[in-house]
């Protein structure tokens, strides 16, 4: 089917269409800063980023997940700027929602309670979990018209 | 139906494995770090990290991508330590691959003609190019049992 002139290809989603596109979905991807200046073992800029598949969920526009202790927290203690990211497909078209934030690890009981956390589905299920909540400071989204079908 | 107390929630896959799984796929999400000590306009220590989703294509075990011209390739050229990410479903269990590695702009048409990334769909068309390839400096690959069905 030729492509129609008049539809864009990227179309730029509001911020109340992002929020609903990612409160909806429950897998995400967060990059995190990793290494560079913060790091006490090396002096070298080795600043690099590193990408986790996490299952998350959001309430009143916060956005909670958990994780087993590991790398991934320590570096969001040196490091707590992160971007999430979580796309689909809606109507043939694919979307992408993209978070950014800063992420606090939750350190009282009846503030994970509250959360909604402990509800959360996980691909890697283990006893010790570790939670983290995301203050968004910005949320995009957009939606592609994709030259396949998905 | 109960979990087996032998089956592992996570399985760490070989390289080989996770090289498969990356090209197999064409729908990834990448991870670059943003702003900080190379940014000109700010002293701050701002550094933050942004995270797109792209498609690629993997020859040779070096991955390519093409993208429009923007902040995203801007960025690569001050902070070329990229993180990429994809998943998917395989027999009910989720598998996740993560590719760190060093993202370079391509010159030359030559080069670009090889990679064979000219070939590559995209979720946003657009008529002007860049092309991007990222050597690999690792590759990490995990399989997760989900505790629900995807």
């Amino acid at each position: 089917m030729p492509e129609s002139p008049t539809e864009p290809a990227v179309a730029v989603l509001s911020e109340e269409e992002s929020w609903h596109l990612l409160a909806g979905a429950d897998l995400g991807r967060l990059a995190v800063s990793i290494g560079g200046a913060g790091d006490d073992r090396d002096d070298r800029d080795d600043r690099g980023v590193d990408i986790f598949p996490i299952n998350y969920v959001v309430a009143d526009r916060v956005i909670f997940f958990r994780t087993a202790p590991g790398s991934k927290l320590m570096d969001l203690t040196k490091h707590p700027i992160v971007a999430l990211e979580t796309d689909g497909t809606h109507h043939r078209r694919r979307w992408s929602v993209v978070v950014k934030g800063t992420a606090v690890r939750l350190g009282l009981d009846q503030e994970i309670e509250a959360s909604g956390v402990l509800f959360l589905h996980s691909q890697a299920p283990t006893e010790k979990w570790n939670y983290v909540r995301v203050t968004a400071s910005s949320i995009t989204g957009r939606e592609f018209r994709s030259s396949r079908q998905s």
